[in-house]
C-alpha cells in the first residue's frame, strides 16, 4: 500500500494502476478511519482491481465557527485500519496540493444541496462537491464509494456525476453502526462518556421511525410526532432537524407512500451529529 | 465526417476514436462556422490523432435579453465548411440532451471571470465553463482548441482545466481577420453593410494601440487616449470598454512592462462585438 503526498506521485502511481482492463475504485474519506470507511474500502476491492483511498480534510466544506482546525487527523492509525483491507494507495495532500494559488472555481449546486445541511451549513455543499469534484479529476477511477451515514452529500455526488456526465459509477454502502446503534462517525471521537450515552437518541428516533413505518403507520405526522417524543427523552440533545423525505427529491412528505427516507440531525454538547434510515425499502421498486 | 446528435452516439463513437496511444482533439463551438474555427479544426488535426467538432449553442451563457434565440443556426453549412480539415467526429446535440431534466449544478468562478465580460454580462461565463466542463466530460480529449478572439473566456477554460484539475492541454489559436482586419465572429452575421464598415473602429484602435506600443509608448493613459480617438472617428459605435490589461491577470495596468493584452467591446447597431491584440508580445518571456 503505497502512500503519496503530492499529484505528481499520484499520477505516477495511477500509470501503472490503471493499465488496460483493469477497473479503479475510489473511496474520498477526511481521515480519522472508522468501520464505515472500512467497509467501503471492502466494497471497491471486492467490486474493483484496484482502490485508491483519499485522506484530505478539505477546508473549503467547513464554515469558519466549524470544526476544521480540531477535525481529527490520525494518519499513522489510519493506515494501520486500512491495511489488508485490498487499498492499493492512499493520496494525503496538504491543502496547499488541493488549493493552489490563484484557485477561483467552485461547484454551485442548487437542488438535493439546497434543504437541510444546505440551509444550516451554507458552503458546505459547494465545498463538498468542489473537492469530490477535483478527487475525481485526479484519479479519475471508474467506481466511487461513498457512505449512506451522509445522506444528502450522496445525492448531491450523484447529481454532480450525472449532471457533468462524469463517466464514473457512484455507489451508496449502507451505514455502519455501533453494536448499541449510534452510526459511526468521526465527530464520535468528540463525545464525552455522558454524550455518547445521550447520543444513541439519533438511532433510536430512527428504529422507532422505522417500528412505525412497518407497522403500517403511513401518516409522516404521527411518526415525526413518535420521533419527537424520543428525542424529548434526552433534553440536553438539541434536534436540528428531523424529517420524512422522498429518497430522491428530499421533498418533505405528508405520507409515506413508498421508500421515504428518515433524516435527523442533532447537537450532542458541541458536536454535531447526522443519522437517517430508509424507511419502507423493501417497497423500492 | 460522423455526425451524432445523442450522447450515447457520441460515447459509442469515441470509443474507436480513443484506441490506446491515439490522440483527441476537441474544438467546442456553437456552429455558425468561419474560418477561425476552421483554423481551431486545422490546428486539432495536425496536433491530434483524431478531433471532435462540438456545435451547441448553448442557452446557459446567453441572458434573456440576449441573441440566443436569433443566433445563427447552419448547421448544414457548417458540415460542408468542415468538410476536408480533418474533423473525425461532430457532436451537435439539443439543448434537452445536454441538460437533462433535474439539471442543478453549475460552475462558480472567480478570478479571471469577474472583470470585463463578467460584469457586462453577469452568468455568462457561469454558462461557458458549465458547457466547457460538460464537453471535456463528455469527449474526455487531450487537447482542446479556442480562439483568443474570445480573450477572457480563454483565461477562464484554462482556469476552469488548472482548478478541478482537468487533464486536458487547452490551447489558444490566434485570431483570424477579414482582409480589411474584421476579426472573424459569428456575429458579424447580424451587421448591416453600413455597420460592417463600421465595425471596423474595433481592430483600428486595437491597430493603433499596437502601433504605439511598438514605437516605444508605456504609458496606458497616452494609449488608451489614442484607443478612444479612434472610437471617436464612429460615434455610432458604442464603446463598452477599452482595456490594457495583464495578459494572465486581466488587472489593468497603469504601464506597459511586458506583455499587455488590449481588449475592446462595443455595440455596432444591435451587434455586441468583442476583440483584443496582445501588445509587446515579442517580449513575453
Amino acid at each position: 500500500m503505497n502512500v503519496v503526498r503530492t499529484r505528481a506521485e499520484l499520477y505516477s502511481q495511477l500509470g501503472s494502476l490503471r493499465n488496460a482492463g483493469r477497473s479503479l475504485g475510489l473511496v474520498p474519506t477526511m481521515g480519522a478511519l472508522h468501520a464505515g470507511h472500512v467497509s467501503l474500502v471492502d466494497a471497491s476491492a471486492a467490486a474493483c482491481n484496484a482502490t485508491v483511498v483519499t485522506i484530505f480534510v478539505n477546508p473549503t466544506q467547513f464554515a469558519p465557527h466549524e470544526d476544521f482546525a480540531k477535525y481529527p487527523r490520525t494518519l499513522e492509525r489510519d493506515l494501520e485500519l486500512l491495511a489488508g483491507h485490498g487499498c492499493s494507495l492512499v493520496f494525503a495532500p496538504q491543502p496547499s496540493e488541493i488549493y493552489r494559488p490563484g484557485h477561483a472555481t467552485y461547484v454551485e449546486m442548487g437542488g438535493p444541496a439546497l434543504p437541510l445541511e444546505g440551509k444550516i451549513r451554507p458552503g458546505h455543499f459547494r465545498g463538498v462537491a468542489t473537492v469530490v469534484l477535483k478527487l475525481f479529476e485526479l484519479v479519475r477511477p471508474d467506481v466511487a464509494f461513498f457512505g449512506q451515514k451522509d445522506y444528502q452529500q450522496c445525492l448531491v455526488i450523484r447529481r454532480l456525476a450525472a449532471d457533468f456526465d462524469l463517466p464514473i459509477d457512484v455507489r451508496v454502502c449502507p451505514i455502519v453502526r455501533e453494536p448499541d446503534g449510534l452510526a459511526m462517525s468521526s465527530r464520535n471521537a468528540y463525545l464525552s462518556a455522558d454524550e455518547r450515552r445521550r447520543a444513541l437518541v439519533l438511532s433510536r428516533s430512527l428504529q422507532k421511525a422505522a417500528k412505525l413505518a412497518n407497522q403500517g403507520e403511513r401518516r409522516a405526522a404521527e411518526i415525526l410526532s413518535s420521533m419527537r417524543e424520543v428525542f424529548a427523552t434526552e433534553p440536553e440533545v438539541a434536534v436540528e432537524y428531523i424529517v420524512l423525505a422522498d429518497p430522491d427529491s428530499l421533498a418533505e412528505v405528508e405520507q409515506l407512500t413508498g421508500p421515504t427516507v428518515a433524516l435527523v440531525a442533532a447537537r450532542v454538547g458541541s458536536t454535531r451529529l447526522i443519522d437517517n434510515e430508509i424507511l419502507l425499502a423493501s417497497t423500492r421498486a
